[in-house]
Order: C-alpha cells, then sequence, then structure tokens
C-alpha cells in the first residue's frame, strides 16, 4: 500500500520574526493557506489517504500537532525526543510503516514547501509511487530549474529509463550547492533538475539500505522497536541520544546506485526566504500583503502583520515583517542574511529570537 | 517683569504613529529628553523663573499636563475648551499676564520645537525682552536659513534697528511658505531667515492690537474675565466656541508696522518631520535610534521602537517607526507625506490614527 512521511522536524530562522526558535516554518501560516505543515497533508490525502500518512516532528513542537486538526490518527504521529537530521526521521517513519505494511511504499516529503499546481503534483506523486513500488529503487522527483540558484542541490539526469511509468531518467549524479558559475554551467547543459527534498522508496529497499549505508542508526531502530510497549519512550530517546545526525541525502542516496529522478513540473518552492515567498505568491513589481496593512507608492513589497497595522509608504522591493513583538525591514533581495540577523537578535534579546 | 506663554495647543499628524488624535507631538519625548513641552519649559526656566511660565493647551490634552511634572503653577496652565489657533491663545495668556502685571514683558513659543545651543538660546531671548521692553515693539526671532526651505515663512530683514539692543532689523516683511525657486532666491539675497514662530511683545502692546486687529477675539476675552470667578468656564467656553480661528501670524503680525527680527543662531528646529528629528539629531548618513533596535548594514535611518524590538537590514535613509500597534516604513526623504497617509489610517483603522 502507499505511505506518505511528512518531514516536520525542521527548524529555520529565514522568516523570523515570524518563525521563532519554538515556531518553526512548517508551523506557520505564510500562503494564507493555514499552517505549512496542514497544507502539506491536505495536499497529499487525495493521493494517500490519511490513515496512511505519518508525520515525524519534534518533541518540542508537540504542542503545534493537535491530531484532530491535521486530520490523521494520533498513531501516525510520531514525536523525535531530538532532532537527528532526515535519516533518522524517515528510518523511524519506516520501521513503524514495515511492522504494519511490509510490502509499502513510502513518499517521504518536507513540511515546509509549497506546489502550484496540485493537479500535476498528484499525477507525479501517483506516478512516482508506481515507479517505485515496480522497481524497487529510490526515485527522487527533480524541479525544472528556473533559475541558476545556488540555494539547492542539483541532481543530473542520465540515460532515460524504460518502463511502463514515462519520463523517468536514471540519475547521473547529485550535487551539492553549486557556485553561481557552476549554477549557470548546469543550466546551459540542460540536463540538471533541482532536488525537491521529496523522495519514494518501497520499505523493503530502504530497510535494507539503512542496514548498509547507516548501520547505527538501522542498529538504534532495531533497538527501540525489540521489547515491550511500556519501555518504548525511554528506549526511543536511548537511542537518540547515540543516533548520528544525518540526511538522507548525504547517508543513503548519495550511496545509492540506481536512483531514478522523475522531473516534476508542479510550481515547487521551497519557500527559503521571504524573497522566495513573495515570488511563489506573485512576485516581481506586486504587491504581497497580509494582515492590516496600508501601502502607499510600493512596488514588489512583502508586507506582513500579526496585529494592528503596518504602514508602508514609497518603497520598492522591501520585507517588512511584523510579529508579536518583533518587526523585521530588509530588502527583498537580502532576505537571505535575516539569518545572520537573527543571530544577533538571539545575543541580545533571547526571548525574541 | 517678564513672562513666558508655551503655546501647546497644536495637533500634528506627521509624527505617526507615535503622534496620534489623543496624543500630539508636544507631549512626545522625540529627542530623548523627555516630552517637549517639559524640555521647552526647562529651557526657558534660566530667563523666566516657572512662576512667571504660562502654558495654554487644549481641554482635551489636561492628562498630558501634571501640574507637577511641569513644574509651574497650576494656574498658570490654561485649558482652551477647544482650537483656535494661536491668536486665542496668546490673547488668553496675555490677559491673564496683564491682570497680574500690567508691565509685562512677554515671550510667546510653540512647545514642540528644539533647540541645539542653550546659551545662545537663553542669550538672544534675554535681548528680545529687554528690546521689546524698551521699544513696545513685536519682536521676532528669526533663524539663518540652512537651506532653501518650502516648508517655513520666511522674514526679510529691512534696516538694522538703532539702539542699546545690537543686531537687531527691522522687518521688511513676511512671507508665506514659498516654492522652491523663490526660496532658493530668498537665500542668495542673504536678507531673509525662517519664521520661528517664536515672539516677543510687551502685554500693554499686545492689548492695544488685539483690539484693533482682532476685535471679536478682544470681545471675547472682554466678556471671559468680566464677571464673578464662579461663571469663569462658562464664559470661556461661550467666547471660544464664537471666537474665530486665527493665528498671530495673520491676524497680527502682518497687519503691525515697525515689527523688529532678532537673528537667531541658536540651532533651532520646529522638528516638523521624522526627517527634520533625523536631522536634528546627527543627521546625514549616521543612524538615528530610540529602543531597542538592531540596525545592520543601514545609512542614514531614524529607527524607534517603544517596544518589543525593530531589526533593519541594509537599508538606506529610511524611517522605521513602531508605536503601540502601528509601524510606519517610508523614506527620510518622504515623511512629509506621512500626514497624507495618516488620512488614509484614519479612514480605515480610526482606532490607530
Amino acid at each position: 500500500m502507499d505511505h506518505a512521511v511528512v518531514m516536520a522536524g525542521g527548524s529555520g530562522t529565514r522568516f523570523w520574526p515570524e518563525s521563532r526558535a519554538h515556531r518553526s516554518k512548517q508551523f506557520l501560516d505564510l500562503t494564507g493557506g493555514g499552517p505549512m505543515i496542514r497544507e502539506t497533508l491536505l495536499r497529499l490525502f487525495p493521493v494517500v489517504p490519511p490513515e496512511r500518512v505519518w508525520v515525524v516532528a519534534g518533541r518540542k513542537d508537540a504542542s503545534h500537532l493537535p491530531p484532530g486538526a491535521l486530520g490523521i490518527p494520533k498513531s501516525n504521529i510520531l514525536l523525535e525526543p531530538e532532532g537527528r537530521n532526515t535519516a533518522p526521521a524517515v528510518a523511524y517513519a519506516a520501521a513503524c510503516i514495515a511492522r504494519r505494511d511490509p510490502g509499502a511504499v513510502v513518499l517521504a516529503a518536507p513540511a515546509d514547501h509549497a506546489i502550484g499546481d496540485l493537479r500535476k503534483f498528484r499525477a507525479v506523486i501517483r506516478k512516482g509511487l508506481r515507479l517505485a513500488r515496480d522497481t524497487g529503487r529510490f526515485v527522487t522527483l527533480g524541479i525544472p530549474p528556473g533559475h541558476p540558484s545556488t540555494g539547492y542541490g542539483y541532481i543530473e539526469r542520465g540515460r532515460p529509463f524504460p518502463g511502463s511509468v514515462k519520463g523517468a531518467f536514471e540519475v547521473a549524479r547529485f550535487t551539492e550547492k553549486p557556485d553561481l558559475a557552476t549554477a549557470r554551467r548546469f543550466l546551459r547543459t540542460g540536463r540538471f533538475d533541482w532536488n525537491s527534498g521529496l523522495f519514494l522508496f518501497r520499505a523493503d529497499t530502504f530497510a535494507d539500505r539503512l542496514r548498509r549505508f547507516l548501520p547505527e542508526v538501522d542498529r538504534g531502530f532495531r533497538s527501540v522497536f525489540r521489547g515491550d510497549r511500556k519501555g518504548f519512550g525511554r528506549r526511543l530517546r536511548d537511542a537518540y541520544r547515540r543516533m548520528p545526525a544525518v540526511s538522507v541525502d548525504y547517508g543513503i542516496l548519495e550511496k545509492e546506485k540506481g536512483i531514478l529522478v522523475l522531473p516534476a513540473d508542479v510550481g515547487w518552492s521551497d519557500l527559503g526566504t521571504w524573497h522566495s515567498l513573495h515570488e511563489f505568491l506573485g512576485g516581481a513589481g506586486g504587491n504581497v500583503t497580509f494582515g492590516d496593512v496600508i501601502l502607499e507608492e510600493c512596488r514588489g513589497c512583502l508586507v506582513r502583520t500579526d496585529a494592528g497595522v503596518v504602514a508602508v509608504l514609497g518603497m520598492d522591493a522591501v520585507v517588512v515583517v511584523r510579529s508579536g513583538d518583533a518587526v523585521l525591514v530588509c530588502p527583498r533581495s537580502r532576505s537571505e542574511e535575516v539569518k545572520r540577523m537573527v543571530e544577533e537578535v538571539r545575543r541580545r534579546f533571547p526571548a525574541l529570537a
């Protein structure tokens, strides 16, 4: 059967002041459609029914995960005692899924990405699930690159992959975030896609690769699931304490042979910064507002407030965000650097970071 | 004896969001030295002792005028039932002063201006008081114009005025706010000063001119001060209801002959906008902050907050002000237009205007 795992353990700072130490990006309503994690789940339900959708998140974020509001069974919400990057998170969910459904095929998806074209998205997920099931291979979704971004990893397509599912390619290689010259070269070749962070696999394949490539993680979860129900929480805490922090990309995919990529022209955005949110929501010279905002003679601004009013006069391409007791103002083009600014906030006003 | 009248009846909108319908500029702490009205009074006390300093303000602002905090007797705080511009305000104070001290000489000063050089300011006030006493003429303070401002009235100097007080001139004429070309021409002649709004007069001269130039105002106050103490408040309300709204400049000074001007190079600023506040406090490429503010790679910014934190990254010459539930962002060069923006705030969010 098909399952989906939503990875909600991240903690970003680039959406400060809305994101805070205890309110990560996946729990924000950035696009106006509700908390991102909820949007992510709703987007999956037409393909994978709620009882087979899983969420892996940090125990610290439990208050953001009321089971009723998410629409999935409480037992499908897996809380990690501490964050250890994506490999343990997916391994945790994969172990739960395999115990219930040994023949499962699994989509793993970040909780904090946005998708513009839902119809195409569902179609490509269905293709991916079939491809992973039929071949036993890992399948990644590759995004047609809109510009030579230096913020994403890239996937180089190799030969077309023959078979009943059309449009798949062998992965020639994964690359880390490139510099600008390299990114430009990638785009010119026409063979590179952005790595979306969405991937699919059969539970038995994943279990096998975990044992081979990440034996420490594998042993950790074996110790967790061996034994009675009563000691589960304690065993989980013990295992996580000793678990290495490692991503699926680095720990498994870069070591695996025969991975496939499905190009997915689905209006994807990782919403990495205020700038990319502006781009996703309308972009260019238009203004994007949220909350009680007054703009006069502004162009290309992103202005948000959760209370009171924010009035902006005569500004071009700036981000103005008020959230709680904090206000941020910066040029849209520099919203990458908000991350660095938050470090300063953390030093001087820890309660507001 | 010397007296001073501080005119605190104004209600501006250009310091929104700090200034609001019920919190006028003169009650704000714009420079960090306390509420402007208090700074204005403290600046006068070395020249005119507190028991001879008067404040005229609106009844609606009574809560901003705790007598103890201002340092003047309660009976020197005159509350107007409604605002009628400066001529009735000064006439009200002049009538009170003349009843106590018929030979009084009076300095009238706005409550919401800033002075950079207190030593020079005191010296020129002393000269002005002596000049007004000796000559019986109105004396205005003229500010050496720093740039061809279109925001101020100008005073053209005529012939030097002979006498024991050095440096005074006959006023050739008052002008309204000029356009830029005219302002430039004024500066080139070297004969024009900005009209500071500070002026001095003998109480008997003022009473005479009020009778001649503004008989309605004169009659109004006669009716107020005629009769017993008990009915004073009611008579004052009645008189103000019928009183014309008129400024001293328009109603008296522009009709008066023989006015003198004393050039006053005292670091004066009317603090008319956020921009002029920035200029007064340090100006140019420097940043001016107030409250918990984090700036990174900013130049020439004015950033203020009364709560929480405001973080600004990579901005040049902008104003960012958070006050209560409102935030303003605009280029410093457009802070004149805040006035217009507040009208929009008033329409859409009346509680925040």
